[in-house]
């Protein structure tokens, strides 16, 4: 791999894990960072999530064969903005935002004639800020990349490369299809939990301590997925829109049927659509991507059967 | 504690669980089951799920202080009608169903004039069948009791204390209360994972195999969900029709609004939501209802950062 030096701007739960994994599994590569907050950027430092902290964009980018950006994406746009005094002409330009039409289109608007090769590793948790990267994260999980019809052949294959060094699985792609796939295996999920933990907060019928004592019966999973990053997840709504609409007017149709197999005591409608799902969560843990145990392999189910 | 005889009807995933967190946390207690499939009997009895199977319930219930029914809500009025010719005058009848208005009505129906107290354990993982069941599965979890207004004080006291020794905590409401709480804490839940899961199933844009390599971004944790049995769920959807359709109605406005909110760029709202439903996960995760390691503890994250 000709990567020796990469920079990562946004230090929290991505990027730190970034910084992280390189250091593990790249032990040669320099990673130089920098973050927007002064106080990220401190605690990024204790934490040593990169080898230099740099308190401009422009100067943590001088040099680097690779930028990857770990902002929020409606922050992308300023974000390039801010490092291009210290780019060099032929550095490759990442990211790892969680839409891909928008925020290539702001990249090659603040940087013209760059090197932009979008991507986005499917991995993550609840929490978010520099405290919660951890050098592990990548592994088993899939990157989706979306290089530009024009991206130099050579160049993708870098970034595809350095991935997989992290641990990932890759896969290309075009940023239209993505923000389709990732409408619905992530942004519609999210949307639904958060509105339904919102839905349950507010009802006048039920407490809300109600609601946290029995959300074993299922809630308990949405929340989970609800405490992710505010600012993250309005970017992605608000730059993946179409997708979003689209898929969520496909699920409302659905719910709709649900709603009205309910209404109507059609139990075989039901019974036919719980058991198809099924198969499903069969296949994720069969390709690795979820955990066989059951309830996840919690720790409250870990005291032995 | 005066029950020193409990007979479990219908050992699957609940039944089984309960069979050995009597064996093991009340072993002067006796256990007798049966479950109305000779299969499941067979591996029940080799699992030690109880330690005396019979072939009808009728035998099963002979002697017992409490009888548990653990079969699906539908299932519970032919259950109990089954178990009668067995049944003592004076025994306590209970269930561990995840709806409670029809299934206190079933009951009555079917045993005019006996002790009939409902009860909800708030527990369970995505698998089912005697195989499932493990001892620990009630510890810490929240019990709900649903006394009918008649039901002898002293009895539903003696109920109490078992599902107590069990590890579980209790809680006593009336019938249609229950069915509001679980309507948004639980059956609402598994019917938008179940329907999401279809939806993902079906697309034309996106192919399956996508779906289930991306699903980490958070579709996974909903297959989780959609995995349950179709039997137990159809049920509690026939027989808890009200407050679900009437808690889905509450969901589907919330939900209109924050389609709105994104057809129409509106990122305060989202941001609003979105940081207001954190605060409920670190409330379940500081009442002891969930996992406080990130993403549920799952083993892909074990693996030290």
């Amino acid at each position: 791999m000709s990567i020796g030096h990469v920079a990562i701007i946004g230090l929290g739960l991505i990027g730190g894990s970034v910084g992280l994994a390189i250091q593990r599994f790249l032990p040669g590569v320099v990673t130089s960072g920098h973050d927007a907050d002064p106080d990220v950027r401190r605690r990024a430092t204790e934490l040593g999530l990169v080898a230099q902290m740099h308190d401009t964009a422009a100067e943590a980018v001088a040099g680097a064969d690779l930028v990857i950006l770990c902002v929020p994406v409606g922050a992308m746009g300023a974000a390039a903005a801010a490092m291009l005094p210290g780019l060099r002409p032929d550095t490759i330009i990442s990211d790892v935002g969680g839409s891909k039409v928008t925020v290539t289109q702001a990249l090659q608007a603040a940087l013209p004639g760059r090197c932009i090769i979008p991507a986005h590793p499917v991995a993550g948790t609840e929490n978010s800020g520099p405290e919660a990267g951890f050098a592990t994260l990548f592994q088993q999980r899939w990157c989706i990349v979306t290089p530009p019809a024009d991206a130099p052949a050579d160049k993708v294959a870098e970034l595809v490369a350095l991935w997989e060094a992290l641990g990932a699985l890759v896969e290309c792609m075009d940023a239209a299809h993505h923000d389709m796939v990732l409408a619905v295996t992530s942004h519609i999920p999210h949307l639904i939990a958060y509105t339904i933990v919102g839905t349950a907060s507010d009802l006048e019928q039920v407490t809300r301590s109600e609601v946290i004592k029995f959300s074993a019966g299922g809630f308990r999973d949405f929340t989970r997925i609800a405490a992710s990053d505010p600012t993250m997840w309005r970017d992605v709504f608000l730059n993946n829109r179409d997708a979003v609409l689209g898929m969520l007017d496909t699920f409302l149709t659905d719910l709709a049927l649900m709603r009205e197999a309910i209404r109507a005591g059609d139990g075989q409608t039901m019974f036919d659509l719980f058991t198809r799902t099924r198969s499903v969560r069969r296949s994720i843990v069969a390709f690795g991507q979820d955990d066989a145990r059951p309830d996840f392999g919690r720790s409250d189910h870990g005291k032995g059967g």
